[in-house]
């Protein structure tokens, strides 16, 4: 499918460093329909017009858009409020909606709840792509490219508009992948979210010991351990409200392994350790 | 200082990943001494030779050695073998030993209690380099290249072979920094055996719950958020036994802010959550 059979327009909600990723990947590889963007930062908005991104220049998007693929690149709890100002900015005739949230069920949650006619024409998807830098000009044409984006089909979801979504994110050179939505939120609560969880209290407990000397001694694998600790506050604090069940869980079994170490430590246990050091790099070893 | 006046020989002991980037370092910058290795492997020795890295081809140097720097590159409890496995393979005529291990205090204290008469001619370093793959082949000979080195003086060591041993790290090209051996395994309990805990602990529960999975959706960066898990099981247990005290601390410094973050996510406290990872990140962003 070429992406302009599927649409003759996109609009991009929330132009920061995934919402602009995409603007700029649609330049990159030549969209030829029109393109718009809409931000809760006007000024953003008028930026991304100076840099060619989008057809609109300030939040007036009055005429008429037909065959729209509309894509909410925003914390994942502002999805109300992002669906208010879409509108109230723009006159959409029958388009088609996706998502770049980190977790999927409370997304669906809360179309659900406040935008039920919203539900059969909306896709859930998830590009597993970003970075610790914020903001449109962060942003990268090549952000997606030979990355994964999970697609969550849900039970009112056509499957011609799935493949139209999977064949936006295959425009911009990502691979996609089907998973249902709570599966998806478990996975990634372990995999992307207790990482973070981890890199941000690891960051917080050196700082509050070591100050400006957390990474005198380090050599750079600190500053780069410790990375996405320097991620965007807004979008980790709503994640972890969104996804609050499956994260709990998965910092639970952090735990338990932890403080099987911690016993191991103390009870000077040689054999024991020595046992679980190789398990554990056997595993990893195992995987690659 | 160049360091051919300083020593005519080099002896290595233990040609694993660090002392096998020491031999091809010492090659790559011409050191115009002689260099020596020993490894409890005798197998190894001959592949070094074989490599142009030693001059003796298996573990018998019966010649006088004079103005020989021995530097002992093998897991942290494994001194007091090294040495006796050296006095039976070598004959030094006034050496000075150094070290690469990752805890200093108790090297220290192993020399106090073993080889007491060593004490005033021992140095204590610890290059901060290495990788998490093992064994001569795979050493390399820029790994101490802008890297930092620690000199941990004690108060038998007299400042000239301080000094002789810091010009030997200079040229493998590594900085050098002097810190007291306790304040060293404090400050590296935190900043490098704790990351190395949770890589570890992290990638134990992740494979006790996913299996094959693990990886999967991750893009790489999760493969690579865990690297050190692959790390030398045997470095890092002795690691564990041998900095005991400061790693059980540091554990319980990175539990508090855990169990803080957790006790955030339980209590869905949008405000204070949004404050800890603004918190962190502004803490973060301030040291580079």
């Amino acid at each position: 499918m070429k992406l302009e059979k599927a649409f003759d327009n996109i609009l991009v909600v929330g132009l920061g460093l995934v919402g602009g990723s995409i603007l700029k990947s649609l330049k990159y590889y030549s969209f030829g329909g029109d393109v718009y963007g809409l931000d809760s930062d006007h000024k953003i908005i008028t930026e991304a017009h100076k840099l060619g991104l989008i057809k609109n220049q300030d939040t007036k998007i009055t005429h008429e858009l037909k065959k729209t693929l509309v894509i909410f690149s925003i914390p994942t709890l502002s999805i109300d409020k992002a669906i208010k100002e879409l509108k109230k900015y723009s006159n959409l005739i029958d388009p088609l909606f996706t998502d770049t949230c980190s977790v999927k069920s409370s997304v669906l949650e809360s179309l659900k709840k406040e935008n039920p006619e919203l539900i059969s024409n909306f896709v859930l998807s998830h590009p597993i792509a970003g970075s610790e830098k914020n903001g449109l000009s962060s942003s990268l044409p090549n952000l997606f490219e030979k990355k994964l984006t999970i697609i969550c089909p849900h039970e009112d979801n056509r499957d011609s508009d799935l493949k139209k979504v999977e064949c936006f994110w295959n425009e911009l050179k990502s691979l996609t992948k089907r998973l249902p939505p709570d599966y998806h939120d478990d996975i990634f609560a372990k995999t992307s979210h207790l990482p973070h969880v981890i890199s941000f209290t690891l960051m917080d407990a050196l700082f509050k010991n070591l100050g400006l000397k957390t990474f005198l001694y380090s050599g750079g694998s600190l500053e780069d351990y410790t990375r996405i600790a320097s991620s965007d506050p807004l979008m980790w604090k709503d994640i972890m409200m969104a996804n609050e069940k499956h994260i709990i869980e998965s910092i639970e079994m952090f735990k338990d392994s932890l403080e099987r170490l911690l016993f191991l430590i103390k009870d000077k246990d040689d054999k024991e350790l020595l046992s679980f050091f190789s398990s554990v790099k056997k595993s990893r070893d195992s995987l690659l």
